[in-house]
């Protein structure tokens, strides 16, 4: 696509966790740091394979709103009793709870953001809630003009409102904004409203042993390798 | 008050309009560039003695959730029919309102923020929307780690859910968060449920015949000349 189609372009949303942070070695990291005697690399996947079915059970209205720490906290609590870990604190739980919070970005994100930011408004459009958002950039030097997502539109991605709403919260019409995401899923959630798409794989998400993700699935307006490449076809040098 | 009374605060949350940003003289300068032959100073301070009315509106229930551009734009047109001026054209008129996109910081703001940044989450908590807050930081290089007020709290200030969804949204126990503002009733509502408070006069925000907010009206936890003094206060080098 030529670099005229983005002109119009305001501000690139992104998706947080996976695309912008890679939250599988941050959970062995602080895993390990407990002193329990496990393969934190399954209990990452584990304790991520929870995230879906339990924002599915805010979606389908099941339960009321809970933000992304407390259905962490729903799932880990359910992990450790599945193993029988009975040893931790309550403040040890939360503490490994909040290891969301401290979520360190790909290689490539913080020039590459630096890059992007000298034109285009960037926000995040994640499913994590504003709290976490905020720690979580403060601790790496994220440079967010604007934390939105699931929180602040009051719906979870997929769902149509959340893409919506934070369009709408940038005072944007969707074509004006660029979902920047790893997940072919979440594009198309974002290009079925509107928005411009660009897919960055990231093939470690889930350890050597990917299979999803590591490809696009449909003709994205950008297919970068990561946030330098992206930065270089939107024209941000 | 001691410097281990402020240890437990995490996020300084700013009121903008006045205590960041001067609005009277950006009003004036983006008025003279519409070419109509008015008192812009006079034009300024009748725009904003509609601000309150119109939230009251919002507030009191009598109308249903409007952001602050929209009620900005009704106060604007009214102000223009009040005038009898009917020379601007929509385009022209969306320019004007719009000019609450680009205020400029008091000259202290950006070395204060800037300070303020290495040791506070800083938050706006401003009856601003959230994209008029973005546009004016991307604008004048405000720093924050967080966009949020009114519009993502859904109420505007001085009701008490405007600063506790604040805090929740960060977070954050109202005591962990400081309300930085120009305006003793803001302070005053801030601290009604629990934040922490620093004022800063900026005599000027009304022009030469200002005559509130001039002095502090109550034992606010800071006082300071303006947001430089604020850092040194608050231990920020």
């Amino acid at each position: 696509m030529s670099e005229s189609n983005f002109e119009g372009i305001v501000s690139l949303t992104f998706d947080v966790f996976g695309t912008v942070v890679d939250w599988r070695t941050a959970i062995v990291r602080d895993g390990r740091e407990t002193g329990l005697d496990l393969d934190w690399h399954a209990f990452a996947l584990e304790w991520r394979a929870l995230y879906q079915p339990a924002m599915e059970r805010v979606r389908s209205g099941e339960i009321g709103w809970c933000n992304l720490d407390d259905l962490h906290h729903m799932n880990l609590d359910r992990l450790l009793a599945r193993r029988g870990i009975t040893d931790l604190s309550e403040d040890d739980i939360n503490h490994l709870n909040r290891v969301w919070h401290r979520l360190d970005p790909w290689p490539d994100v913080p020039a590459g953001l630096a890059r992007l930011k000298q034109k285009y408004i960037l926000a995040t459009l994640s499913n994590g809630n504003t709290a976490l958002l905020v720690n979580m950039a403060k601790r790496s030097g994220l440079p967010w003009d604007a934390v939105l997502g699931a929180e602040t539109a009051g719906a979870y991605k997929p769902q149509p409102q959340a893409y919506l709403r934070t369009a709408e919260m940038l005072g944007l019409a969707p074509e004006r904004c660029m979902m920047v995401a790893a997940h072919n899923g979440d594009l198309a959630a974002a290009s079925a409203i509107g928005f411009k798409t660009a897919f960055v794989p990231r093939p470690a998400e889930y350890g050597p042993g990917q299979t999803t993700d590591l490809e696009p699935e449909d003709e994205w307006d950008v297919i970068a390798e990561n946030f330098l490449d992206l930065a270089g076809q939107l024209g941000c040098l």
